[in-house]
């Protein structure tokens, strides 16, 4: 993504192209907040002019729009690719965590800044309605495997998804680009410590 | 806590004591960020004077070291009270996840402010550090209750403890008081979905 040719330019200033612009944007919202991140500061980040910044994107909003709507299409991409493979619920579960723990450690900026936001404009509402959508897609997927008999009676499917995804969601408050543990490794002990818990099997 | 004989005045104010005034702080904290707090803000939510917050407290700065004392206090104490208890590593483990869920319900804002701390000054760092501290412990916890074999072998207990505790840290996202659960319900969800996962024991 930030590696391009010389020989060949993208679309804008060289060297940063869109996406570069909102990546860079994302970063200072989550470290100052959206309110006290400026363009100039977006652009001081890039190294580059505030007018190199208005080539890209026509404002401020504009870039939080873009971020939150990244990180909400990769979940509901993924969500989609694991609802059209033709598995089982439990199958499709255990796929969607992966996949949220992928999608969280490949955009992690962007990803925390939909989970921290709290709704103040219509924007933000109306990214924090996708959320909810997508939360509602996996708790039905979570009741689709406890109707298989997939999961224990005695867990309700709702409390099960809220407490999951509260532990998934907790990876970007630890997590930091080139740590020692692969989204593959996360996965696995995730998946490993939702359905098999900690108490051993035969005791 | 909050209601006051009107015959028997607390020491300052009638109707607000020092308790109440970082109440009022820490939830302004939280909702508009501590440096966009004024402590004009504070006054006008108890509707007092500025003055009548100077008689508790010296400045905002106090009011945010004592909301992260009392939140962290709570949980160390409720920590000592298991490791003096004289039980099994598993049944203070258990005891330690339902008073961390009791002090996070308990005092919901104060601990809602400690998670989202950044260590921006050194007062945050000291509080995180003794956050740290407390994790250790509780890692260390893991880590007995697991030498004694009561828990499976295949998962890491620093792994654990982080995942275990970054569920329980989710409920600050979604708890709101007066829900229809209360601490003790949401303690026996996270306790047993913990120790017993979500695939059935005989299947």
């Amino acid at each position: 993504m930030t590696q391009h040719s010389t020989t060949a330019p993208r679309r804008g200033r060289p060297g940063n192209d869109r996406g570069d612009v909102i990546t860079a944007a994302v970063s200072l919202f989550n470290q100052h907040g959206y309110e006290a991140t400026t363009v100039g500061m977006i652009a001081e980040q890039l190294g580059v002019s505030k007018s190199a910044i208005y080539h890209h994107v026509a404002s401020k909003e504009e870039l939080l729009a873009s971020a939150l709507d990244r990180a909400l299409s990769s979940l509901e991409g993924m969500l989609e690719t694991a609802n059209s493979s033709g598995r089982s619920p439990l199958e499709r579960l255990e796929y969607v965590l992966r996949g949220t723990v992928q999608v969280l450690i490949d955009d992690l900026e962007s990803v925390t800044l939909l989970l921290r936001l709290r709704g103040n404009t219509d924007l933000e509402r109306q990214a924090l309605q996708r959320r909810r959508n997508f939360n509602v897609a996996v708790a039905e997927l979570v009741t689709e495997a406890d109707d298989t008999g997939a999961l224990r009676a005695d867990i309700d499917p709702s409390v099960a998804t809220r407490y999951v995804f509260g532990m998934v969601n907790s990876i970007t408050e630890w997590y930091r680009p080139g740590g020692a543990l692969s989204a593959e490794q996360i996965g696995d002990q995730i998946v490993n410590l939702v359905f098999n818990g900690l108490r051993p099997r035969s005791h």
